[in-house]
């Protein structure tokens, strides 16, 4: 589910060393990571706190990395849920990167971890060109951002292992096909799972967690 | 309303020259035009399409400008409405510029056109470090998005001339206040003005043609 691309000059060489050894730190500590992206509202840090209640539920520890450009919404929404987390504001960075992810990692408790979500910087442009050390890269997007964000983003589809199509609940009030989406995603990323989850109410969020292995 | 800042190094300086000679270009042809930036799905192209629907009324002559990493299906919607239009697909960057915008306009019949409206690639992030030329810079924003989006994007909210606060008719169903958002606009930007609209039924277009001089 790890995949690694090059080619893209000296920068992205050094960004996949240091995935490299982060996913290498993870695996030594037994920490399995998720790295998760998608448009601001589409609804990434309710995906993950709905996750994070089952998973504690199974008694599985999560730990989470709120990344932003500004501000600490986020992280305060996991803190508040009880979930060791980490604040990254990237300041004018449009996505989260290797490096700063690593200094993440060394403030957080990694004993207590089992589970690690990264939610990165809210956009679906930048993000998809740097690789963090997940074992897992997940796209979560709303129907309420249209039915296009597939075909106006195809590199960030293509490359992702797991797309979560989110507030489903809300696709007549918005008049968009969830069915639309899957199509286009289907044509870029054939293999890749997509998951229909509307996670404010909780609907497809054991899918989704069987669709990440647990 | 045009405000010109500097000191982000020789990239921007470039940029700025580049966007003044768009300005120039643009006001010797008697084109008005508006950078029209916003998440994806937060209603860009819709809140265009009605402002040209009621300028043509008026027998104002509009065009537009599609700026997306890929696709075209904006650049379609428009020309499917009978506007003048030109599709830019970036490819990997997340931001229009002004060298891009340049030879659109090239491309474009300006002596057929009063209003130019140029949508900026979806996402809150890179389109407020480039300026384009215009002569207003527009955030369009959608409660969908939930009512975070300016404390984690204060730049971009503090740069521009004008936010719009889109979908309103949606903020119950989705659980948001648009005067949540609108307080923390005003305390980045207590000078910009806010328009609440609800694009697809043209709910605040009237107004917000207003607020851009019309």
């Amino acid at each position: 589910m790890h995949e690694i691309q090059v080619g893209f000059g000296d920068i992205l060489k050094k960004q996949l060393e240091l995935a490299g050894e982060n996913y290498e730190l993870l695996s030594s500590r037994g920490v399995r990571a998720f790295n998760v992206m998608g448009a601001i509202g589409s609804g990434k840090t309710t995906v993950i706190l709905k996750l994070a209640e089952e998973l504690r539920r199974r008694g599985i520890r999560v730990g989470a990395v709120a990344g932003d450009v500004a501000g600490d919404d986020d992280f305060r929404r996991f803190r508040e849920a009880g979930i060791p987390a980490v604040n990254i504001n990237t300041g004018d960075d449009c996505h989260l990167d290797a490096h700063r992810v690593h200094h993440a990692l060394e403030d957080l408790p990694l004993e207590d971890i089992d589970v690690l979500f990264i939610e990165n910087v809210g956009n679906l442009v930048c993000p998809a060109d740097f690789p963090l050390g997940t074992e897992m890269d997940i796209v979560v997007i709303s129907v309420t951002e249209g039915d296009d964000m597939v075909r106006k983003h195809p590199k960030i589809f293509a490359q992702t292992d797991m797309v979560v199509i989110n507030k489903v609940d809300l696709a007549e009030v918005v008049g968009v096909d969830p069915q639309r989406i899957l199509a286009d995603y289907r044509k870029v990323n054939p293999h890749g799972r997509a998951i229909l989850t509307a996670a404010k109410s909780g609907h497809g969020i054991e899918e989704l967690l069987s669709a990440l292995g647990f």
